[in-house]
């Protein structure tokens, strides 16, 4: 079905701060192992087995944490971790690797995926690239779209058209328009309309097919691109970047691309997908204990405890008469919230910012 | 007003586990700082300046204990701590150490105190102090009783009757019963009739009286004190006492002595006295933030928290969106209970002993 003309590129280059204290800047989500012995990278890499080999898996990540990833992922390549100088949101991060991907192969087609998000159902997920990789072959700049599990106003949602394809029982439908992240009542709306999913973030195309849509929307930026186009595998490949770079304006894929694209297609997929945008998420996602206590890296001693997160960091977390909580034990910081607040975890993060708690950051 | 003749005698025994997991089997409530940078016992020994010397000042506690409580008050002389070989009760502490007084000066009077219990004012403590000897000089075995807060079922009550005497403006009544720690009914009928106090257990006396009492309600205790007494200063005064001292029976100085006991006084003192029963009550007693949020030894974050104590272990402890928690930071465990349930800390510790956890307690 697939073809050697099929390449992975995992995005992991975020620096969430959600899942502070656990999270840090020298530390992102994806560097993380949240849901098992395994880490958020390593799961992206792992699940894309047996669909890509690890030849056809490229990274692009942050000069800070490339270290952490490349010990994380030592079976792919050292030459398919594509380093940003800095971080100039996704639209670019994308070109830029596109330019690496046309290098190795001019007819690649690439799976833009993230590795900060969790996939339950591995094997699904690899059947909807499969087929995102046969509709692509049309020229469309396809999407994934996940089916809303609740009406959420952290997502942005994609509304679909037509229908232009029937693959291995998966659909493909022309996008009609990208929503911004929603109100209450707009996300009910899209959520009983059975016409809108979420933005998964995830798209794949056909390489000359986004360089060409690039020229076309982000002209300057193309040009930028094309001047490290010239200098890649030079000796002043890394004096050019590090030139270029951060002089490139920052833009995300959706606002730079998708939005103003034509033939943009989104194939829904029912993949058990979950952004562990907070703590509270884990609650969800991961089988807790009779109590609905998910307890993970400490030795839990329960008296009357209900819906709490104990994150631990091997040693012992006792607790009694609380319900609801999150509980997140580091070496220098211990943070306790309430389930309900866990997506303010980031206002703590403001304050230690301005207050001088930067070496907590 | 008081003599040469006055002994304090500190009551430092207790292995108390209603505030695990700081205090542990090692590291019992009178060794910790909870109400400041003092100890309990460093509090315990400071309050009685000047009305004591330190010459006076008597300590009286396990040897698993003695290690900690020498170098938290080096300023006592090293012969006034009197060791116990096994803890045996109050009865038991109270009657070997009155041997050791008794060698000291025939004619002392001894202040039993405790250690592990908080009083806010001090000044009114000596005051009190001071006139229970004067009382104590009458042949009265005198008790300080706290008049109640609330209607606690958690401690025994004195019910006082006729007027004895009156004291620098203080009053001494005679004892007419003990009561046992009562039912809910009884502790607010008590509350209410202005005739109880709660059971201080802290009690003056002089030492010839006491022991005569002994003698008296606790003979076989008695003779086992003489053959101790006999052999104190001699070379098999250690043999003596942990050959005896196995072999007493443990005994309180309430049931053992203080129920039957003839002439008995109560001096009601309001010194601002509290149990520290359980986490809980630092919650009560310290002076909070403006949210009721008292931290102790830890560098607090706080977001949306109220009523919350947070006792550190000198990292950050970030709290958000919760209320009516305790949060208890040591090297090894962490506990989190809501201060509701703050008295079912020895369920926890219970669980542990029961359960291989011991290496906790």
């Amino acid at each position: 079905m697939t073809t050697e003309h099929y390449f992975a590129l995992i995005m992991a280059g975020g620096s969430g701060t959600r899942l502070w204290p656990l999270s840090r800047q020298a530390r992102p989500k994806q560097t993380l192992r949240l849901v098992g012995d395994r880490t958020m990278v390593q799961l992206a890499v792992e699940r894309l087995d047996p669909l890509f080999t690890p030849e056809r898996i490229f990274v692009v990540t942050a000069a800070e944490q490339v270290g952490a990833l490349l010990r994380q992922a030592p079976q792919l390549p050292a030459g398919n971790f594509i380093v940003e100088p800095l971080q100039r949101g996704t639209a670019s991060a994308i070109g830029l690797a596109a330019l690496f991907l046309r290098k190795r192969d001019p007819e690649a087609t690439m799976a833009v995926l993230t590795a900060d998000h969790y996939i339950a159902d591995n094997e699904t997920f690899r059947r909807v690239l499969a087929a995102a990789y046969e509709e692509a072959q049309q020229g469309h700049l396809v999407t994934l779209g996940i089916k809303p599990s609740f009406p959420s106003t952290s997502f942005g949602y994609i509304e679909r058209g037509e229908l232009l394809a029937e693959i291995d029982g998966l659909t493909a439908y022309r996008v009609n328009a990208f929503r911004e992240k929603p109100d209450a009542a707009s996300a009910e709306s899209f959520m009983a309309d059975g016409q809108h999913t979420w933005n998964s973030g995830m798209f794949i195309w056909r390489v000359d097919r986004i360089l060409a849509e690039m020229q076309k929307q982000m002209p300057r930026f193309y040009d930028q691109l094309m001047q490290i186009d010239a200098a890649i595998g030079a000796d002043r490949e890394s004096l050019v970047l590090s030139y270029v770079w951060p002089r490139v304006a920052a833009q995300t894929i959706d606002y730079g691309i998708m939005e103003c694209a034509d033939d943009v297609a989104v194939i829904p997929a029912d993949i058990g997908w979950s952004d562990i945008g907070s703590w509270a998420t884990l609650l969800e996602i991961l089988p807790g204990d009779k109590d609905g206590n998910v307890v993970i890296d400490a030795d839990h001693m329960n008296v009357d405890t209900r819906q709490t997160l104990v994150y631990g960091n091997n040693r012992m977390v006792a607790t009694l008469g609380v319900s609801g909580l999150v509980v997140v034990d580091t070496d220098d910081v211990l943070l306790i919230c309430s389930r309900e607040r866990a997506q303010d975890v980031k206002k703590i993060v403001e304050k230690l910012r301005t207050n001088g708690g930067t070496k907590y950051l």
